[in-house]
């Protein structure tokens, strides 16, 4: 059984992996920390975990969470960063789901978080955890960055299209929407339900948060620079990212575009490629770390649409911090994460 | 393995089924039959069972019905007693998620759903599927009617009261709250988004179909006739029940009421009393199985108030009717059903 | 044409009174006060009314509010009472829309609002706005207070059976359901929408503040102290209120109870009695200053049922301070409130 | 006074134009039509419309409906072609809510709407009814074809642009976002709310029957054919139409976009172009007959992206109907319209 430690559990990513975690039949949960619940249960705070665990919030500390084989971190950007170092010195492993280790180039951390970076010695040996592109190392990983929602979605969407250098990548754009529950469970004014209910609106148009990530990510896949516009919009409801990718195919041959999907995934035991004509929708895969993707070129026309949807506080979040995890200590990739999906 | 068999796949009761099925242990989904889609694959037409089944549906028959151990029928009010006779005497029990042999009474049947029944003698054995009052007959039971979403939240409630006769069974009162899964998953006007969403009201107050139902089961264990009103609403919302039970207390003494309630349910897996001031939400039970409870005495008047949650579709339908199903089989009663609600 | 004035116009109910008050064609709307918004155009605030007006939100200041006819507070509770006695004594009407003058009891006041009452010489005064009770009395009224949500829509449905003794007034019980508006527009976790959409409740079962102010309007009405049960619950939806309420009918005599109703509220603008057997919606009242209600007496039972439903921030707040106004300055009672309410 | 028909009015483009003609001040209504419905009170249907109409439904006739003044349709597609000719015959002007008349081509009709066109020179000399485009001929007409949802989105978003030849128009990327209200009142599963709430996709990814009204459109103005990739999604709300419009600007000349929007529409009573950085949301125009629009150029890249909302019941239906109708008969042109959105 491996000791598992998670680092900020109040929040929704937190909550998720708890129900994760609570199932998981390799895992015995030790530590679940935050300072402002400290000492109340867990099941208080989040009733569907009642029967689940007994278990506390405690402080975070160094020598409590020492004792466990893998650190999940849930916590604001900025917080792993700060206890990574000595965590990783005590040989824990860590998974961060914030975005502390996602960004390889500091400056560009500092630019779009506004922090200096805490740990760049660490941040060098970070490996980002895409399974569906890094498994090899994130196998070994002693830090693994956990990816974005969006950029998840976005990436596995376009990757096959962008390995093969089908598509003009100087153009892509990326028209993404995601659910409430990826603004946190932080009181706000905007994502009351009397103000994002019945609503629809693109939001940080000039420049999310995200933007950077996918664009190193893709431009990795491809060794040059990629161009990208990259339009997030929140939806009324409280689970499940959708992105539609555009881009112009630049050859003039035909190119069997589903069988290209098909074939780069078929070995992915997290991402379905449905069948032809077939449109993806957010609840097939609400609850389930799977990652659904459709392919369409309309009218023969040389702009090609990806339509991939995610739940975003599993694959695009806990699930594939889990994900992750399996692959790390060499459990079956899949383990814990074979449910399916509520629906309706 | 137990071989098992789905007849009316296409609902919601029938897909939820489905959902738990093809995760269950020690079942081996043989057949899901349905005249409309016949020949379609399940998963096309439930997207979140890709990859956990490849069955097609077929038409109901009873010689490959026969085959199995246990078939459940998810069908319209009318159907199952059509053809639970012959499968009964093929030696194939029966779990009823419909409304075929709820009622005890045949003339009562029919006045509540229009219909002569088809199979009195059948309805004379069957057994109410509720685990927490009838678990050893259930055992032996060749034919459960499972109950229904409302009568399961509201008897729960109200059990440990009447079964110690501390309220006025003439006048209970039942505000009962569903969400639109409900209704089910015919095309209909009512329950469009655009109508149902957004809106709340109640309906059938001059008599809804579990109305008997509820006072047949709670006369029964009082062994009087209870007077009872049920006034059921519709949630803008998909899954969950809530009812809030009104009864005047008969007794001046001091009863720890809370106590009362954890002492009748400590040894029940699926019911779940909160702690004192805690109140249930629907949201705590989505997905799972368990029923949560809350007992409160107003300014310390005379009215007790109970509130009760359930997923309608799990406790109140599909997820009752595996509990049902572990226990004719001596399965442990929570086997296949230890799911964690998906919050948020 | 009426000088208006708004003090606290960041809530809901202030949105909703500005969204009312730019179209009345008697009101020159002058003063918009927020201290934290103080200088930014209200249209930036909320954007619905870009076009409608070009005022800022400005300081609450005694000098420029005493230029005002009327004033409105949608303030928290508190707020009003402290400012109230000046505006008075300089000749402006007030509506409050908060608490401060609802309870003519100082000392209930207190327990239920936790602060001593800071002009109790004016609370004497002030009279209680549900015109249909005290429209003669607000015709004069220098201060009205404006009903609460839930006594609103619990008053009117249960009027007609009080005022003419036909129900046992000691053990009234009232079901209330609320959309998530009426928790205000303050940042907050319980109403983010990932809460409480998809999601049902109950809460303040032990003692809402609008308890004792309901128990006071009814025990005037009968002249004596009324017994109630109040359980209000949380709809994930934006608008509206239902309240079902429960009581037993006294008399044993055939009463014609919708016609009882018709007849008290014929005159009634703002309250339409739906035909028999018809059930009332919220949505039927969307936007609207409307009560719709429904009586009910089901199998002929002695407990008789009443269903009425109302815009929480129309009727239940903004529009009924509208009408108190229309009548306090001898309009058209339904002057600027003749809207047809949003449906779908 | 006006006298008005609606033909086909128990759909959601129906009852919205009742919701807003029964409040117009010029409008006699004369006859609203309804085969299913007819002899049944308007109000029971739309129960929101109590108190403002007592009309009943009557049998669609040529003899009743020749003596109105305009006869609106708001029929299924198909129906309208039959009538109008000899409505037209009788002097009677038409405004057709549905297709019948938006794409001058009959064989482009033909292809996409599946039925032969019944009156080509009908068709011939209908006028498109965009006011920002198309005003002037709207004043004669004598049948306006009132366009679809996501073509007034979509148009009123690209126009500016297109005019002025500043994007290349053959790649034009419109990714649109509708609420279920679109899809209509038809008894149908996929716009349950258990189907269509909590979920987000694409559909009609291949080709929707207002892609060709937009690029018809779009090419009148340009005077050659643009290129064009039309995504629709179905959004978990009830009313509102967002579309995210990219395209690649030409020049590399400094444009002020912002200010180029404000001109082309400062005289546009419904076209509202939002202050630099401030996004558009579908709320702020639900029940209200504004478009609102916001440009942006992200990161100064040469990829444009424009985001429109209305109300697609309004501005995308029987509003700008409405809006025709003033313009037709030399009203105000936004008598009857001037609604402030209702928000929350």
């Amino acid at each position: 059984m491996l000791a598992v430690g998670v680092v900020g559990g109040t929040g929704y990513t937190g909550a998720e992996l708890l129900r994760l975690l609570v199932m998981h039949p390799e895992v015995s949960l030790k530590y679940v920390t935050s300072r402002s619940e400290s000492g109340n249960r867990v099941a208080d705070l989040f009733p569907n975990l009642r029967g689940f665990t007994d278990i506390c919030f405690t402080e975070p500390e160094l020598e409590t969470l020492s004792e466990c084989d893998v650190v999940f971190f849930a916590t604001p950007n900025g917080t792993a960063m700060k206890m990574v170092p000595a965590l990783v010195e005590n040989r824990v492993r860590v998974i961060d789901l914030a975005a502390d280790f996602r960004l390889k180039d500091a400056s560009v951390w500092k630019q779009w978080y506004g922090m200096d970076h805490a740990c760049i010695d660490v941040l060098a040996e970070a490996v980002y955890g895409l399974p569906e592109i890094n498994r090899e190392a994130i196998k070994t990983a002693r830090v693994v960055a956990n990816p974005g929602c969006y950029p998840t979605a976005t990436t596995l969407g376009f990757l096959p299209l962008i390995e093969q250098g089908l598509i003009d990548d100087q153009r892509l754009i990326v028209d993404a929407k995601s659910g409430v529950s990826g603004a946190g469970r932080g009181a706000s004014v905007a994502t009351l339900q009397a103000e994002s209910a019945e609503n629809f609106k693109p939001y940080a148009v000039d420049g999310h948060r995200h933007l950077p990530e996918i664009r190193q990510t893709l431009s990795d896949v491809v060794s040059h620079e990629v161009g990208l516009t990259f339009v997030p919009h929140l939806l009324p409801m409280i689970r499940g990212i959708e992105t539609s990718l555009y881009a112009r195919l630049k050859t003039d041959e035909a190119v069997d575009l589903h069988q290209l999907y098909v074939d780069r995934y078929s070995a992915e035991p997290f991402v379905d490629i449905l069948d032809q004509g077939v449109m993806p929708e957010t609840r097939s895969v609400k609850g389930a770390n799977t990652c659904r993707i459709s392919i369409f070129r309309p009218q023969q026309c040389d702009t090609v649409v990806v339509s991939s949807v995610i739940d975003n506080l599993v694959k695009g979040a806990a699930g594939q911090a889990v994900q992750n995890m399996n692959i790390m200590f060499e459990f079956d990739e899949a383990l814990g994460l074979k449910q399916v999906a509520l629906l309706p």
